[in-house]
């Protein structure tokens, strides 16, 4: 990973834009998503509130700073984890593991902005226009998934099955920013036994018989997927009392 | 429905009992559930603690009551649903309609005391060995939608099947329990999607080669759905901050 990082030394700019990113992810840790301010952020990392502003046009800007840099982070660890593994159970379970790795530091600033997060229509949701960019390379790393292993895969459904494979990402991370597991073993007990079901159903799905189970589940999945991650994020914040 | 519950005139015993479940249920959705103690719901309904106590041991077994009330009110209301209804889909729609349309009334205070059910040690947990009664119960109604459908079934499903639909039951309510959208619309759309989906699934499931699938589904699901309950309701309650 170090060298992944290093290999090409990083410009100035590089450099003040990942001090930025770095104190905000701190800060936010610390002291709450919506109680940091980009003020504070720039101040903290030495910065004029101009030039933080110059780099991340807002807080929001700032989160998908965070999903670039674990996207990223996620690719080169994927790569590695991998390897020439051709088993596609052993290729889900080490690309979902690499995740929960990568993510860990990061579990508690998730909870954080997580509510933020979840709202279908925010920016920050993984399921909007605005991280369009981070979504297609997740859901490039599914298609490698896919690609490398001795599975067969059904060409109709060669479109779909890498976004189901994030969809299925989704649905870990929502139950990982849940978990308050030791090294949320939990989230990887899950990832464990999830792999070779997801598996079994994938080498099932070149028999025409279930390709339209496929593609129903997909898109039910793409529908109600946004709005349930907003209801377990935002649906219990004092409205029963009201 | 009121013809069913008067058809046998209750007798005074059921009639007290009756009468301190509903004055727990009125309070326990005005003040909360951790709010309300069984002297203040003996107080409202006009009978001695001891008496509350005699009918019911604690404020769980209130629950568990409601549980047992809501169960019998479902399969009064499954039977005329279902009618002759042969189509699967049709059926598993049906039951699930059915009964958002009779928990509706309740959903303020399911929110209420869901973090204390979500948790997989509560005996107010739906999983808990203390709800196997109602458990039992639901997962019979699933049975019948199976039953009468014109889907053939697999024999060597047919002890999984009920069970996989009553698990699909309980998504649905954690996803109804956070519903905030007007007359639970978000839930019915959810329920109408999700039949014809599931009734495929069903469908399909007697190709022998499915059935690892379908084992392996149930098992995971039965592993991990009292798990991701108790996180939705209690990941987030301050510990962020802790």
């Amino acid at each position: 990973m170090k060298d992944l990082k290093e290999n090409a030394k990083p410009s100035k700019s590089e450099q003040t834009r990942s001090l930025i990113l770095e104190t905000a992810l701190r800060l936010f840790q610390e002291r709450g998503y919506d109680k940091t301010t980009m003020r504070a952020i720039a101040q903290e990392a030495g910065v004029s509130v101009g030039n933080a502003y110059y780099y991340f046009a807002s807080k929001e800007h700032l989160v998908q700073g965070f999903y670039d840099r674990i996207g990223k982070q996620h690719q080169a660890a994927v790569e590695e984890a991998l390897g020439d593994e051709r088993d596609l159970a052993a290729r889900i379970r080490a690309v979902l593991l690499a995740w929960l790795d990568i993510a860990e530091p990061y579990q508690r600033f998730a909870a954080q902005f997580f509510k933020n997060a979840a709202d279908p229509d925010s920016p920050l949701s993984p399921f909007s226009p605005e991280s369009a960019g981070p979504r297609e390379a997740a859901i490039e790393v599914h298609r490698t998934v896919l690609a490398g292993a001795d599975t067969k895969i059904d060409p109709e459904l060669a479109e779909l099955l890498p976004q189901l494979l994030w969809l299925q990402q989704m649905g870990v991370v929502l139950f990982w920013v849940y978990d308050r597991s030791e090294g949320c073993a939990n989230s990887r007990r899950l990832v464990t036994r999830l792999a070779p079901v997801t598996a079994r159903a994938i080498s099932l799905s070149r028999f025409r018989l279930l390709r339209p189970l496929v593609r129903e589940t997909h898109d039910l999945l793409g529908d109600f997927m946004p709005t349930a991650a907003s209801m377990a994020a935002n649906g219990r914040t004092g409205k029963e009392n009201s």
